[in-house]
C-alpha cells in the first residue's frame, strides 16, 4: 500500500484560471483505497474532465491571494517493479493502432525532426524492439547529467542533446525523442515515485517524469532518469511532452509559494492506526 | 459546385508505411456531390480511421516502385467567402470548452513558452475578441514575404518571427503561436483553396493551409497568409500545428515524383456535360 | 583609489591549458598605482600576450591539483561616473574606422542576422545616435529580470529575448545584438565593478559585464544591466561577447571550487596605512 | 597560371554603404601576373584595408541604381593540388601561437559549446593529428547531402547537424565547429575554386567555401565539401565563418541581379594571345 500526497501553495496578485493534473490516471482508479480528491483551498468550484490524451483534468478559477491545492490517499501497489519483457517485439509503423500513431510526432520538447538522422546513427545497429529503447535509456542515463540548477522552462531534446545536463523531464524527453525518431511510439509520463526499494534521495520529494514506450502489444514503462525497474510508481497522467501533462498550468500569474510531495510505502500496522 | 481532386506521384525506393490526410474533413462531408475517395494505384488495402483531432486519415503500406495518389470529386460551394464576425468576443479560458484548451498549449512548431511576452508587446493593447486575433493576422501579413524557396520542414514560429520569409505554413504557425500566447485557442487548418474571385496565382495550385481561432462559440477561419476572405476554402484537417496535419507521413523514404491540386469552380453547364 | 583583486580556486583533475583575462585593461594601465601581477599557485610558467581585441592575457598550464589565481592591485580613480553625452552621433557604416567594423557583425551569442527587422521595428523611430543606444538600455533593462538562477553558457541574444530573464552578461548580450542590427557598433565588456555610489548589494562581488558603443568617435560605456552611470567601472577585456573575452577558458576539466573579487574604494589615510 | 574574375551586378534601391572581400588574399599576392584590381561601376571612391583577420577589404558608398563589381586577373599555379601531410601532428592548446588560440572559440555559426560532447562521441577515439581531422571530414562529406536549395543565411553548425543537407559554406562550417570542440583551430575559408582536374560541375561557377586547420606548424586546407586535395585553389579571406568573410556585406538593401565567376586554367598559347 501506497500513501500519496501533495501540498502546493500559489500566491496570486490576480484572479487566475487554472487546469490541474493532479489526480491519479484513470488506468489506476480501480487500485485506490481511499478518495483522489484535490482539495482546494479556499473552496471553489472545480470541474474535472478527461482530456484528449486520456487523463483526469482539473479546471477552476483561483480567486487572488494565497491558493492551496492538497491531497492524501492510499492506492494499491503489487509490490512489483516496473515489468521488463525483453522479448517484446518492436511494431511497424503499419501495424501500429491508430491510437499510437500521434506518439511517433513531433512536439514541442520533443523534435524528431531534427533527431531522424542522429537516432538511426546511434541506435540503427541495436536489435529492434525492447533491446533499442533500452539502449536509448542506457545512453541518455549515461550521457547525461542530473541536476536541478539545469532546469529551464524552454528546454528541449536537442538541448539535452547538445547540453548534456537536465532534470528528470530533459532525461525523457531526449529518450522520448530519439524512440520517435526510430519510429517507435513513446509518450511522455508524470506521476508518483517514491524512495521505494532504493536508497532514499537526499532531495525533496517531487513528482517525477518517465516514458512509455509501445512495444509488442502495450506500453511499456521506461525510465531514463534511474534507469532501473522501480517499485511504487503511480501514474497521473501521459501526453507528447511535458506541455501536454503540466501538473498545473496557469492563465496568468501564479507564484509557486511551497511544494511537498508524499509518496511512501505503509505496512498493514501503520494503515491500522 | 467546386471540382476537386489532386495526382500525387511518389518513387519508392522500399516499401513504406504511409498516413494519408487527402479526404476532406467530416464537418464538410455533406456537401460533398461525388464520392471523395482517394485512389491508390496500385491498388492496395487502405485502412481509414479518424484521429484524435477529428480528421479522417488513411493507412497503406506502398509496395517499392512508384505510388500514386489521386482524386477527384465535386463539393457544393455556398459561395460566400469566410464568414467575419467583428462582435465575436474572446473568451477567458476558464470559459472555453474542454476541448479547446489544447490549442492553448506548445506544439512543435509553435513554441507558445517562448512568445508570451513578445505576444503581449505586440498585442496587448488591442481591443480583445475578433480585432485582436485581426490585429495578429495583418501584422504577420505585413511582416512575414512570401517564396516557396523560404520552405524547410523544420521551421518553427520563432524562425518565422526573426527571418520574416516564408511558406503558408510559415504565416500561420506564427499567427497561431501569437493567439496561443494570447490565450486564444488557435489550431493549423489545411486543405483547398483555389483562386475563386481573386486574381489567378502565377503558382501552380497546391494545398493551402490557414488557421481557425476559438471566439465567442466557435472556430473561425483566419489566413495570415492571404489576409482576406476568401470563396471556396475546402477543409481537410485541423491540428496543432503542420506535424499533425501533414497530407503524407511517410515511415521511411518515399521521393515526390509529381504533385498536381485542383480546386476550381464550375458553373452548372460545365457540370452537366 | 580602488583596491581590485581577486581570489579564484580550481580543482583539476588532470594538467590542462589555460587562458585567462585576469588583468586590468591596456588602457587602464597608466592609472595603475600597485603592480596588477596575477599571481598563479602553484607557481608556474605564465605567458602574458594581447590578442586580436588588444586584451592581456595570459596562458599557462595548470597541474593536477588545486589552483588558485589571486591578485591584489590598486588604481587610480577618477570619481567621475561613466560620462554620458546625448549629443554624441550615430556614425554611418562609411565613417567608421576600418577597426569598428568588425563590431556590426554576428557573433555566437548575438544574432544579429536574427534581429535586423525586430531591432528596426523596435527602435527605428527613436532618434540616431545617443538616444538610440539609450533607448536599447532602457528596452533591455525594463524587460528583462535579472536573476543569477537564469544563467547558462549557451545562452544567447534571442534566447534572452524570449525568456526575458538573465544574468550581466545575457543583458549586454541582448543590448549589444540590438544595436548591432541596427547599424551601430557595440562590443561586449568585462571588467570590475564595486558598489560605489550606489546601495550595497546583497549579491557576493562578481566581475561584471556591461558593453561599449561607437558614436561620434569613441567608444562609450552603457550597462544595459544597471542602465544608469556608475562610478569605479575599471575595464579588463573587450570582445564581440562572452566568448572572446571569459575570464579563464580550460581547455579541459577545471572544477570552480571559490571565486571571490574584490573592488572598493580607498580613502587616503586607508592607503597610507 | 589561373584566369580569375567575377563579375557581380546589383541594383540600390537607396544608397548603400558596402564592404568587400573581392581580393585575392595578401598571402597570394606575390603570386598574381595581373593586377588584382576590383572595378567599380559607375566610378566612385574606394578605400581599401587590411582587416583583423589579415584579409583585404574594400569600402565604399555605392549610389542608387545599379551597381557592378567587377575584376580579371592571372595567378599563378602551382599545379600542385592542396598539400596532404599524415603524419602532421596535433598541437595542444598550451603550445599553439596567440594567434591561433582565438579559431578555437565560438562564432555565430560554429557554436562550439554545443559540440563538446557530440564531437569527443564521434572522434575522440580517433588517433590525433591529420588524421582527426580527416576523419571530420570523411563524416561531414558523407553524412551532408549538397542542394543549392538547403541554402539559407541563418543557419548555424547545429541545423547542418541535425538537418544534414546544405551548400558549401555549412559543410565547413559543421566540420570547423567539430574541429574547435576538439582542441583543433580550425578557420573558414573563401576563395576561386575551379573544375581543374576534375569533372566539370554542371552548376554555375560560384566562390567556395573550404577551411583551414592548424597543425603541426601551420595551417592546412581542408575541404569537407569535396574532401580531396583539389588543383587550382586561391584564397581570398579566412575568418571565424562566413560572417566574417561574406564577399559583399551591404549596410542596406542591395538586390543582386547578376553573379558570376571565372576561375580557368590557362595554357602558355592562350596567355600569349
Amino acid at each position: 500500500m501506497l500513501r500519496l500526497g501533495y501540498d502546493i501553495e500559489f500566491e496570486l496578485p490576480a484572479p487566475v484560471a487554472m487546469v490541474a493534473l493532479l489526480n491519479v490516471h484513470p488506468s489506476r482508479v480501480a487500485d485506490l483505497r481511499a478518495p483522489d480528491q484535490m482539495c482546494v483551498s479556499p473552496p471553489m468550484m472545480v470541474e474535472n474532465f478527461i482530456d484528449s490524451f486520456g487523463n483526469r483534468c482539473s479546471r477552476f478559477v483561483a480567486q487572488k491571494g494565497a491558493l492551496r491545492l492538497s491531497n492524501s490517499t492510499l492506492i494499491y501497489d503489487s509490490g512489483i517493479p516496473d515489468p521488463v519483457s525483453p522479448s517484446a517485439r518492436e511494431i511497424p509503423p503499419q501495424e501500429l493502432p491508430h491510437e499510437a500513431l500521434r506518439y511517433l510526432y513531433n512536439s514541442r520538447y520533443c523534435e524528431v525532426d531534427r533527431f531522424s538522422t542522429i537516432a538511426l546513427e546511434l541506435f540503427g545497429s541495436v536489435a529492434p524492439g525492447w533491446s533499442r529503447v533500452q539502449a536509448v535509456c542506457d545512453w541518455v542515463h549515461s550521457k547525461v547529467t542530473f541536476g536541478y540548477q539545469y532546469a529551464r522552462p524552454t528546454k528541449s531534446a536537442l538541448d539535452v542533446f547538445t547540453e548534456r545536463f537536465g532534470v528528470c523531464r530533459d532525461f525523457q524527453h531526449l529518450a522520448v525523442t530519439m524512440c520517435r525518431a526510430l519510429n517507435i511510439p513513446a509518450r511522455y509520463a508524470t506521476g508518483y515515485l517514491g524512495d521505494i526499494g532504493v536508497p532514499a534521495s537526499p532531495d525533496p520529494m517531487d513528482f517525477s517524469a518517465w516514458f512509455e514506450a509501445y512495444l509488442e502489444d502495450r506500453w511499456w514503462t521506461f525510465d531514463a532518469r534511474h534507469n532501473k525497474p522501480r517499485l511504487g510508481r503511480v501514474l497521473m497522467a501521459t501526453g507528447r511532452d511535458a506541455s501536454d501533462v503540466a501538473i498545473t498550468t496557469s492563465f496568468g500569474v501564479a507564484n509557486l509559494k511551497q511544494f511537498s510531495v508524499v509518496s511512501e510505502q505503509i505496512i498493514n500496522e501503520q494503515l491500522a492506526v
